[in-house]
């Protein structure tokens, strides 16, 4: 088999690692010539519009994924027009582009998410205000990431400035949720209908970036996890999704409030790898080729650690009893995610200080 | 940092996965086209004992390794002449390619081996019935693997035959040892001396190759597990050796006897690398490039069914209940190892039912 990827970044080289052991061959496009995935995959470097180069990404492929939500349409038509089987189908893509239709989707089903309001003009801001209140957060529709594209309003009289500076239109505005703790779950959903979640996992962010994830999430009780997946399930008929998403959540004295969508593989994910049976990278592989899915379960405890900025020593980072460092191979910048390290254990106690010195470690990098 | 590998078959394919992720690139020497490391890793097609190769594979190499323990004494030459830093270290190759230096080493440990006469012309069969007796199996002293290169002899009267069969001479008598099943134990030793062992596994042949790995060995006493283990670290240090090495076992009623060595990583413990804290293929990239060891525990329970002559519709091996699939992308041919599936599971118990499956599946397409 033969599967093609928009994005030859981190996500895709994990997707790749697990690929490649089934005997699956993986080419990825991505314009940069030191993308991830290029070391273990084969490599078509060209812009993600560039019409030769989805011809030959998706050449003799079974299935053509992606590694981003942002994909140009012009691709989505060009791998349309070529009879290319795309997934996840476009409707996830679609959905998922926009904030305001994610927030749409998901309200629909009865998914509890925060007040929000839409701002196509200067002129909507007291509407907004009426409906929403402040402090708040705007945001762009389309195109945020990694906290970029958002802009906190402290009190009504900022939101106008806040929309001068992010545009003017296409903007959300958004109440902050009171919440205790940033939690996710990653589901995943066969071409069969077949569907697995994750135990659902607390999240730690730093300068709007995922810093750490620990899995499954701590003291949550059994209810609150089977509705953080249900909403996970939800979401994945309801855009007839296939392969693997990431549902954003908070953990709220009044439940769990929805966020955002991921219509990919996520970073909250990446401790799936070691902690889980099946790895979320195995199982978007297998979901988008018709394969059955693996076990999702969490192996004992696992957390994962963001390198970004810099890099820990290596050896510093293996020498932590059940560390496994994945390193991207990008070069440093601030703010850069640059790899992860995984921490495993049999308990939560047993994961304590494995966790804290890989915290250390990596803090001590981020601010390097 | 930089990785070569003397060979690019299915065990340097695996080193590759493990040291890719550290941000060690990889590369291989090996004469086929197709080697399954090449997948992932550079590449240098040539033969072992070519001089531009081996020139290759080493340049800009912090450590070259291997993945067999036939390398030409012109490969070792000539990367000593290079410069090149070779691990594991000579003393590790010279033993274990002759099963008599091998058996020698070990008794002088004080580790139980069957009893063993040399032979070196077919005047020696006589001597040799007196110290072992018959039956016994009649081994070259070099170049044996899976089976081959060996000789059952059932009673005294079929001993000159079979060293005429084995080519007279540079052979090795063994006795019979009865045991109750065959075990294996991997150990890693680091740069600085320090060592890992992994829990002692249980594993089946058939047809002379392995079938089945258990691990951990089920209901093998802690005080066995130990032994076992104490055995692995004083070859391990004996050798000075660096990296992995096994040493293949029988359980026997008078306790733990040793049968061959291995300076390398080891088909007994594929399963570590969905089954341990940290895989046998991590540890020997760790231990030959100076870095710290990781764990080698045993995270629940694992077993590993090796795909032989052809393999199984890789849907059907994929619904099994925790299963991990691993294909070389090697061609079909009888009494070929084409790939192997772990199982993990939380207990004995529920590995049951998927080993039985896993173990049916490769089975018959091992037969057809």
């Amino acid at each position: 088999m033969r599967l093609g990827i928009l994005g030859g970044g981190q996500l895709a080289w994990m997707l790749a690692q697990a690929a490649e052991p089934l005997g699956v061959s993986v080419a990825v496009l991505d314009p940069s010539p030191d993308a991830a995935a290029g070391r273990i995959a084969e490599h078509v470097a060209a812009a993600y519009d560039d019409l030769a180069g989805l011809d030959a990404v998706s050449a003799g492929a079974d299935v053509v994924t992606y590694e981003f939500e942002n994909i140009p349409a012009a691709a989505v038509a060009r791998l349309a027009a070529l009879g290319v089987t795309v997934l996840p189908l476009p409707a996830s893509l679609t959905t998922t582009q926009d904030r305001a239709r994610e927030k749409e989707l998901m309200r629909g089903l009865g998914i509890h998410v925060a007040p929000y309001a839409l701002i196509d003009a200067p002129a909507d801001a007291a509407a907004a205000l009426t409906q929403v209140g402040a402090p708040g957060i705007l945001k762009t529709r389309r195109l945020g990431y990694d906290g970029k594209g958002q802009v906190r309003v402290a009190t009504a009289a900022d939101l106008p400035a806040a929309i001068r500076e992010l545009g003017g239109t296409d903007l959300i505005y958004e109440g902050l949720v009171a919440f205790t703790r940033e939690l996710s779950v990653v589901v995943a959903r066969g071409t069969d209908g077949s569907l697995v979640a994750y135990p659902p996992v607390e999240n730690e962010h730093r300068d709007g970036i995922l810093s750490c994830t620990v899995a499954p999430a701590p003291a949550l009780p059994p209810a609150q996890a089977e509705a953080a997946q249900a909403i996970g399930f939800a979401v994945a008929e309801a855009l007839g999704h296939i392969g693997v998403l990431c549902v954003e959540l908070f953990d709220t004295p009044d439940g769990i409030v929805a966020n955002e969508i991921a219509p990919r593989v996520h970073n909250s994910g990446h401790w799936s790898i070691e902690g889980a049976v099946t790895s979320q990278f195995a199982n978007h592989v297998r979901g988008v080729l018709g394969l059955p899915l693996g076990d999702p379960s969490a192996r004992g405890v696992a957390a994962m650690v963001n390198i970004v900025g810099t890099e820990p020593e290596l050896a510093a980072l293996l020498a932590i009893s059940g560390a496994s460092v994945h390193t991207y191979g990008k070069a440093p910048r601030p703010g850069r995610k640059l790899g992860h390290v995984t921490l495993v254990a049999e308990s939560s106690a047993a994961l304590a200080a494995p966790l804290a010195q890989a915290r250390a470690l990596c803090a001590a990098a981020w601010d390097a």
